[in-house]
């Protein structure tokens, strides 16, 4: 505890995923006062036609 | 801001996911009086190993 | 199935709750296919010091 | 209702998928007093880059 | 890791909160294989006029 | 999109979900490379009789 999920959109490298759940475990732990050790990161990457806003898919929205 | 996650059973088309991303954007907006811009929708896929009721994964149930 | 969960601001009306699950169960069930008694929706009222965007809470923006 | 997601790690089989459903089904079931029917369980494998605690990923804590 | 959701309609007492908390544990960690103190359990208590089904909020179903 | 869900016990004052809020926002716009106004953050607080590991409630374990 605390738990953090982040739903993005697919693409990030393993580099990007290492690097923010280093910066988030260090914020979280910092502002929260929690050891690092209880701070748990999740992500989660979304397809393009998995996720859109205004109506519309992120995949068609790219297409354009 | 407003944000709709729907999880359903995988094997939907791209074109019901656009149909309903655009209906849900619609009654959400015009219920709620957010601009459509604001309206974020989430599909989540789920396998028929990974979700059940009664008991029972929905693979099983439909290999009855 | 399926599940449909809608997190916005705190502040809308048991109506407009009313109004939406309805709207959208009837979405959902016109596009998925499901039947109506199979679509369940859930709704999470935020407070406004608990979501925010661009680095900034919602109470604090409204407020300036 | 009620509903029980699950998020492991991946690599679980669908035979343990069915023996936790029907376990955590049961338990709800008689702690809760609902009808086995309504309990819906949903599970979440996740990859070993997308969790992590301490701030690293489990992909590198099990290179070690 | 594991982490199990649980939504389910408010007005359950801290004690069966305590016993569905260890019944779950001690499933997911005889199944999962993993440690107890590795198995994280989250309740959410919903209101009626927050949850429903068939398009109709559980509030509305239950003054039938 | 980007969206960061956090979850932690409850107690945590508005100042440190300000703080975190910005921390995150910098943290997700520097390493994915969003803009800032893109990025959403989402507190969840958690009651002590709400969450728990090794199956024991959090509120049991403080008692002790």
């Amino acid at each position: 505890m605390p738990f953090v999920h982040i739903e993005w959109l697919e693409g990030r490298t393993l580099e990007q995923k290492r690097e923010l759940a280093k910066r988030i475990t260090d914020a979280v732990s910092e502002v929260a006062g929690s050891p690092q050790q209880n701070v748990h990161v999740f992500f989660t990457d979304m397809k393009r036609e998995d996720y859109g806003f205004g109506g519309e898919l992120t995949l068609d929205r790219q297409q354009k």
